[in-house]
């Protein structure tokens, strides 16, 4: 019995690092795609969401199962709920990367973001990128380390988000309002999405730690 | 043993019960906050988002007792992991009604929404006010008419959010950067908050019928 769940269980880890390492990719292809209107591959990102939907449903009917068959208690309950928890953070990361596929094929075949603020996308991108890496690899080795990263890439993400509002408010700044739009949408998605990076850090270290600090 | 699964089971319904009130107060408040300057209800409003945060807490805390305690199977196990997402979403109902506040606050004392674009945010308003209203309806009766109610102030939410957008790219519209910055978010505040409605009407639909028509 001990043995199945122990499988059981190493598969729902397995699981979430597979979701993770799609997120991962699916944050990167966007903002390519957003970066250099590369609407071929908004696209996939756009199709391949439904990929991590999936895997993230078959994750939770796996979390369900083993409630059901094991009914684990104290830290294996913790690390199936926290599972449960974590594919629905993992898909809402999912969803934000296809948000910002979106931008770029809407926009397609101009850029989304002018020139002008490119570097702080950029950037933003970069964090988010490094953000995504870090969680599927605090998820394949629960060292702490690459939690606190993920806060500190999250910290920055917050920061290049309050410098797109400085830029759209700058007096200089002359974009249309479509422009002014997309800048503000993609710019709380990736705001969103280091949030929720955050979530799955704080999750991965009060499994460890049994240290409580939710947002 | 089954009596007192029971009544910790009608307990955690409550405490959803109690959370979902509180959210309609919040985004009720909110709303009117954002709609007349009001800074003082944006700022009562800024402040009980902590008591929502709470009790979403304990929520949560109760189930995790619960599948530990009970270990319950097939129907009440379901409704109890049911429980877990839907304060999650609750909470990030509240979360919404926050943000919603806070742009009110950082206006004041002018209005964050000029006046020529009032009456769709009223409408918007007034449609997650009713949302939110059927959402405690919902979990208090399972009468699944609340349910399709939802999915319809909803679908209402989403058409009105494209109106908001519609009006931004008007070429008569000549708001500030900061006008349109703050029409964008709230828009995607209110959009949000919406299908966080429709999770939990699906959520319930789920529970009741066994028909799984998750988004």
């Amino acid at each position: 019995m001990r043995d199945i769940f122990e499988a059981e269980l190493a598969q729902l880890g397995d699981d979430l690092i597979t979701i993770s390492t799609m997120v991962h990719s699916a944050i990167r292809d966007a903002g390519t795609a957003l970066l250099t209107a590369d609407v071929e591959r908004a696209q996939r990102v756009i199709a391949a969401d439904a990929d991590i939907d999936e895997l993230a449903r078959q994750a939770d009917e796996r979390s369900v199962l083993l409630l059901a068959q094991q009914a684990p208690v104290a830290t294996d309950l913790r690390v199936v709920v926290s599972a449960l928890r974590m594919s629905a953070t993992l898909e809402r990361m999912g969803d934000l990367a296809q948000h910002i596929a979106q931008v770029a094929r809407r926009s397609y075949p101009a850029l989304a973001i002018p020139e002008g603020i490119t570097p702080v996308f950029t950037a933003l991108q970069d964090a988010s990128v490094r953000l995504a890496e870090r969680v599927t690899t605090l998820l394949e080795t629960r060292d702490l380390t690459a939690a606190n990263q993920i806060e500190q890439d999250d910290d920055m993400i917050d920061d290049l988000h309050h410098d797109t509002f400085a830029a759209l408010l700058n007096p200089r700044w002359s974009g249309t309002a479509q422009e002014t739009i997309d800048i503000t949408l993609v710019g709380r998605y990736y705001e969103r999405f280091g949030d929720h990076g955050v979530s799955i850090a704080r999750r991965v270290i009060y499994l460890v730690t049994g240290d409580d600090a939710r947002t």
